[in-house]
């Protein structure tokens, strides 16, 4: 019964989302929520009612190595670049046809405030990746110490362009500005970042869709369920709670079914709830925070970090390593992301794939 | 560093708000988020960054028992009556304040659509509550064949009356019902369930701050921390994720930077979770889920279940117990919260602190 309550919902939900039209475009109303339209696996995850069994005995149940401890461990790497790839061609060939149908293109908005030298180079990494699959770009650039006011002017002027279908503010923004402020002027119907609280909140209620899912947490999904590990009743520890990564990816994960346990700097003995997880995902930005007995004898590790280490053998100085050891994760771990060369493409990946979705949407295709 | 810019984006918030004007009022903007003006322990908990130690050792740490295995149990039963009590008291006080201040009281709006009687019995309980508190309360009844529409035709009426602050629509609606749409409709700034996705979003992201909190979730942390139990750096189990209990609960945890694990009917052994918590929360709605053997001994229990079981000996032919074996739990629980009597009155108590800070937020009084 309960299960056709939900049925019922979502087929309302979808008809509510067809009769979605432009009245609503430029404000940040109640919208409604638009359908997810991603192939592969369904990003948002199932809709299941929850329904108990009767309570299990009583009996104890360590939890068992997901691998036999006399089983050699022979890690898949999960290849982060070669799953980017297979999303922008699928990016690039509906960028193609939409251009045949419609004769439009969609367009990606960066705001740039100050000369931080990662921003710089995430923004670059996301023009690149634009170019390569055909979506316009624009870039702001503003400097240091422009003021609020301008950066949120800048917003408005991508909100109105007919030509800008996803705006996104690199963070961090300089410590004099109100991010919340900025980011909230983004309209609603552009925020391919998915940090709009309306958003957030769509995204943490089952039966509701969020417009846009956070690039980060649909980066672990499209990892995991590519590389065909199933989520539903994994035990998934999630280390960081950042609205731009731990958040998103926790609210996704429950999405799944996963069971979730979100661990930050505030837990104590955090190895102890990593160590019963099947699944570990790191968000922590901290270099080699997670060490290989951290770990189940066959958990799942994504490593979302990308932490600069002082380096002067290497060209500018440093080089980048992920939140987990990874050479002693790598002995333990059934399946790993590397860093460089996992989550990162394909984050950037999902922010083609959300400016694609929002441009569809506008233009009202498979919608 | 990092804390700066939060004290920095907290006193902005703080200025946002207080410009908060009427012009939003009546509309479901992206409006700037009121401060919680509940004396005692601020709901949301602090806004502390999160500051990673150095890695710890790769030392074991089984988890402890709360309370050494010879030490004798001798459990705190939270009284929710009386904490409810305390917060009637002071909303009755400040509601008369309020009347002498500006000859206005607060309203309550309820919406009862069909004739489910443990529906009838929650609405009737919350009716007694206003009144005892000097909250005037309207009652919209509505049969169970009635259409949608007329239900959004009654939220829309309380919408636009002024005499109004909070309205709710008592759940579960008719099957035939989209809830999604109907408890959309209900004006943002009237929402004192808490269950709009922006205020949902809200309460998801740190730094921000939701209009309303769902009045279980703050009922649980009303108990805890009025019972001097620290959440900060406690591991929790939350059982259930429904947005009524489970996801709010979680959600109001992680602001107190608790640890949370979210169980759920797809947990694969849930009580290899619960056995690790030093506070079990339940609200999956099925009676005596929760065994002794579920908990870490010195555990502290909430048990949110208000489940029938029938029983001929009561004049209803029924009487309610919790999702949480008392007889087992007592015995090794710290403290634990019975049913009925628990988190039940507490619950009721917070929908009339939320609805009197609807009318103060309103009339402008202490915001």
């Amino acid at each position: 019964m309960r299960a056709l309550v939900l049925l019922r919902a979502f087929s309302r939900a979808k008809a509510h989302t067809l009769l979605f039209s432009s009245h609503c475009a430029r404000r940040h109303c109640h919208a409604p929520a638009k359908r997810e339209r991603a192939k592969g696996p369904r990003i948002l995850g199932p809709d299941l009612p929850d329904i108990w069994r009767s309570p299990p005995l009583d009996s104890t149940h360590p939890p068992p190595p997901l691998i036999d401890a006399n089983q050699e461990i022979n890690p898949t790497i999960i290849d982060g670049n070669s799953i980017a790839e297979e999303i922008r061609s699928r990016t690039a060939e509906e960028v193609h046809q939409m251009k045949d149908a419609v004769k439009k293109i969609p367009g990606l908005a960066v705001i740039l405030v100050g000369q931080r030298r990662d921003s710089q180079t995430y923004v670059r990494y996301k023009i690149k990746a634009c170019h390569e699959v055909g979506i316009r770009s624009l870039t702001a650039e503003l400097p240091e110490d422009c003021t609020e006011d301008e950066v949120v002017d800048s917003v408005s002027r991508f909100n109105e362009d007919p030509s800008v279908h996803g705006i996104l503010v690199q963070l961090p923004l300089p410590q004099h500005m109100n991010e919340e402020r900025i980011l909230g002027a983004i309209s609603l119907e552009k925020d391919v970042d998915g940090f709009h609280p309306l958003n957030v909140g769509n995204l943490a209620m089952r039966g509701r869709e969020p417009l846009f899912i956070p690039c980060a947490a649909r980066a672990c999904i499209e990892l995991l369920t590519r590389t065909g590990i199933e989520l539903m009743g994994k035990h998934v520890a999630v280390i960081g709670r950042s609205k731009v990564v731990g958040l998103p990816t926790t609210l996704l994960l429950q999405r799944h079914h996963a069971t979730v346990s979100s661990v930050h700097a505030f837990t104590k003995n955090p190895q102890d709830i990593t160590r019963q997880a099947d699944i570990v995902i790191s968000a922590a930005g901290v270099a080699n925070l997670v060490r290989g007995s951290w770990l189940k004898r066959g958990a799942v590790v994504i490593d979302v970090g990308t932490n600069p280490v002082e380096d002067p053998s290497s060209e500018h100085g440093y080089h980048l390593t992920g939140d987990v050891c990874f050479k002693e994760a790598v002995k333990v771990a059934s399946a790993i992301t590397p860093v460089p060369g996992g989550v990162g493409p394909v984050t950037i990946a999902m922010l083609l794939s959300n400016t694609l979705d929002s441009a569809k949407q506008i233009y009202g295709l498979n919608c």
